[in-house]
């Protein structure tokens, strides 16, 4: 599988939700259509597309979940918040357009990504309000979660402490990203959603816990915003309070578990156990 | 009709879905249940009142409408946006938690807004998503609004471009907190909303020419933040524009354009004929 095709796919379908014009639309595209990963959309249209289900019902939920992630970045590198002036090898939202503009492109980035699940005309009401029941929760907890990031900067905290910090912050989002792609695949049991439910939670803090590892581990140019961020900051993070060995056997041994838990799937994992893989194997 | 009814109501529905502890929920609560005048819920519930709907199919709606607009002016008292100090007679929320924690008090607001609609269990399906359509549009366009305000500072606009501006800022908000009542209200028939979109269109803009009037004509303590705040951020308004008194007529006409409007609705309107008379003898 070449998951570029939903790199490809996600991008055009965003740049179209966002051709409208009006005040916000240049600091929006820029944010939001700039080089990410786009690991969240590519989760939603993998688990689609196991369960075989036709990826034009996708499309709303990889980019709602997206413009959400778009969003947190915007306003997570403010100056009140991490205070970060790059992100994705670019000024950051604000350096760009100015705090007011960053702020707005923000909350208009959230209501459009709800916004653009609700009109999918493709999608009928009761599975739309599944998916805002799922995509509303994450947005919610990730507020939640990057209010506890700020508040224990600094500060001595335990394991415990960081991995609610993390699951809310960032782990809700991803698990969203793949229950989105469960509630519209009819072919996906309860048992299935179940099992991928503990499949992006194991993935979501794996994904975290390489984050904190790969701050440590990659330059700037590639990883698209600044070495050592974490650091300089102050905040706690896996490898300050486990040790960069045993930070990197915890994601390790958390794919593995994910992994695991894919071969409980009713149908054909390959393409999910290549992501996994991939994932595992990233560098930024 | 003793409109603090709906008041009383709508404080202690907020508060209910306020109640869950966090991490912004301090500052949560601190902005949106402190004595806003409630406007656009009361507005949801006479809409639906009038037209002999079950008010408890009402509270999601109205509480929505609330924590959108209680979001927005966290997000426009920000320092980096209109940078005022004082709401509702207390220091604006960045004031009393800091910036960032305003932020995300005010990013959290508007996810609970959708989240609560969503999660509203007594109404279906079909209804939610038609009630969703309006309330992530409004969201979004208040955003563009407010990045349309920040832009025309200290500039010579014409009428047109305020109105556009205040149209997108407040006007959509009003529009669906209005359209939320009709939409949830069985006995509203297709030409009723039409009219009661007209309406809400009307008053929308009649309260803001009238908001900009009473910065001039009303003190600090009565208005809840600081008088003259329009002309000290050196803002276009309908009196720096049209004059006081012409500014005066204008909103006249247009409560006045409104309350005919009622007239037509297929149902008896004597208690949104008086909020409307309430309104445009409102001092603040």
């Amino acid at each position: 599988m070449d998951f570029n095709v939903y790199i490809t796919r996600v991008n055009a379908k965003l740049d179209q939700y966002l051709s409208a014009q009006g005040s916000l639309a240049k600091a929006m595209r820029y944010s939001a259509l700039t080089n990410g990963k786009r690991f969240r959309p590519i989760l939603t249209y993998s688990v689609a597309n196991i369960f075989g289900t036709n990826l034009n019902l996708i499309d709303s939920s990889s980019c709602a979940v997206e413009f959400i992630h778009a969003y947190s970045l915007i306003h997570d590198d403010l100056p009140a918040m991490d205070d970060d002036d790059v992100r994705h090898n670019q000024p950051a939202c604000h350096k760009r357009f100015g705090e007011a503009q960053a702020i707005l492109a923000g909350d208009g980035l959230q209501a459009l990504a709800f916004e653009v699940l609700v009109n999918d005309d493709l999608i009928n009401a009761d599975i739309k309000i599944e998916l805002l029941k799922s995509l509303t929760h994450a947005s919610f907890e990730m507020a939640e979660g990057q209010a506890i990031d700020l508040s224990i900067i600094a500060k001595q905290v335990d394991i415990a402490t960081l991995e609610t910090m993390h699951r809310k912050k960032t782990g809700v989002l991803l698990s969203c990203a793949v229950n989105l792609g469960a509630i519209v695949s009819k072919a996906c049991n309860n048992k299935d959603r179940i099992t991928l439910n503990s499949f992006s939670k194991d993935i979501g803090l794996a994904y975290q816990i390489q984050d904190d590892v790969l701050d440590i581990e990659t330059p700037d140019a590639l990883l698209g915003k600044k070495q050592f961020s974490d650091e300089h900051k102050n905040k706690p993070t896996y490898p300050s309070l486990l040790g960069l060995d045993k930070s990197k056997l915890a994601y390790k041994n958390l794919y593995e578990k994910a992994s695991d838990e894919l071969d409980l799937l009713s149908v054909n994992v390959a393409e999910l156990q290549q992501l996994t893989a991939n994932l595992q194997a990233r560098l930024f």
